[in-house]
């Protein structure tokens, strides 16, 4: 292992706020950030477009993007032929694991990045999970996490052989007003990220689908102006 | 969950020996199959060949061929530029992990098998791993797949709501001359199956990378003629 190999990240970077949001804390933390996103049969493009904006603009070394046909497997409002529910209660979004849950979506992804770090010799894998506003994916909670971080090192030559990884969730104990307030601080302009579920056609944000107003409650709880542009 | 979710079963196949053999075990216990594979950027295309013809003879309920670019990562002499060793002593290969081994590979697949599990309403997932002849992988040890089933059932919608999956190894254990000993029992045509790192552009097994020697072995131990045709 080369001396800097601790300071070399791979970061799951949606193009989504928390994400940008985790790349702009470790890049503050002078850390080498390789970037990994996924094309994997999203309703809709405008995502994707937000994560190359925001890898360009934060300077990461490198950001792969990686076709994954998650619709061969259909099962989710996010990738299948499922309607996103609209205007929901924020409040009652925790009860439930919600139908936009892609079966084992961050295991995949972290999966990936965790073969990706392996061959660059990096240690740590960052991902924007957060079990304060989605308590209801199981994938986002911290026993999940640790049990990852186990198995990664169980299944992988670096870990067996005493260079552990270890996954990095900055955002898990925060609230979306706190991240939000921490990327405004670190400079992250969040008129480059993009969260809406089903926006309109040129990329406009719908504001009424969870993901939007969990956004939206966000900047107004950290007294911050939204850049973003909703449909309402 | 539906009455007969428990004898359904995702079962990664890759064309080669022991993958077929696993496949055969469940079929004759009655399980239904679906048999997931990857075009994950293999060297040669034989492999795939070989589990499209034996998902097809052996009456799968599905066959899920998903693309996987792991060339874009690097690392591997499976994947990328890097010559496959070859005539080396098989005593000798479980000393060390081999350049062969590709960074997380069985990780993705069994995490990409496990959304696809929960998708279908399947609780099994079966995979051809083997303790004996590839001690040297670390993703094929017996503390790796516990450590994967543990992670599965706290990452699901499924596994956290008291519908555990678990993850069936029934090769762990067997040498590969007890494995096409039980595969021939079951009526397996191994002239089928797949198993060469390095074959000509015909698809003939070089006869001389690891995989061919340990074949080779194994059909000599069972004392079983071997269907395969090798250049040496």
């Amino acid at each position: 292992m080369k001396k800097d190999d601790k300071q070399r990240a791979v970061v799951l970077l949606s193009g989504g706020l928390d994400s940008a949001t985790v790349l702009a804390m470790a890049r503050a933390r002078g850390v080498d950030c390789y970037a990994l996103s996924f094309r994997y049969g999203q309703r809709h493009s405008h995502e994707l477009a937000a994560a190359k904006v925001v890898a360009e603009t934060m300077g990461v070394k490198r950001h792969l993007i990686l076709d994954l046909d998650f619709r061969a497997m259909g099962g989710s409002a996010l990738t299948a032929d499922i309607d996103v529910p609209k205007d929901r209660d924020t409040a009652r979004m925790e009860d439930e694991i919600p139908i936009t849950y892609v079966p084992a979506r961050n295991i995949v992804f972290l999966s990936i990045a965790l073969g990706w770090a392996e061959t660059l010799h990096a240690r740590q894998i960052h991902i924007g999970v957060n079990a304060m506003d989605y308590s209801g994916y199981p994938d986002c909670r911290p026993d999940f996490i640790d049990a990852f971080q186990a198995m990664a090192n169980q299944g992988t030559k670096a870990g067996v052989e005493g260079h552990p990884f270890t996954i990095h969730t900055p955002l898990m104990q925060m609230t979306k007003a706190r991240i939000i307030a921490e990327g405004i601080r670190l400079g992250v302009d969040y008129a480059m990220t993009h969260s809406c579920y089903d926006p309109a056609v040129d990329g406009l944000a719908c504001g009424c689908c969870d993901s939007c107003l969990i956004r939206k409650k966000g900047f107004a709880e950290a007294g911050v102006p939204d850049p973003t542009k909703y449909m309402k």
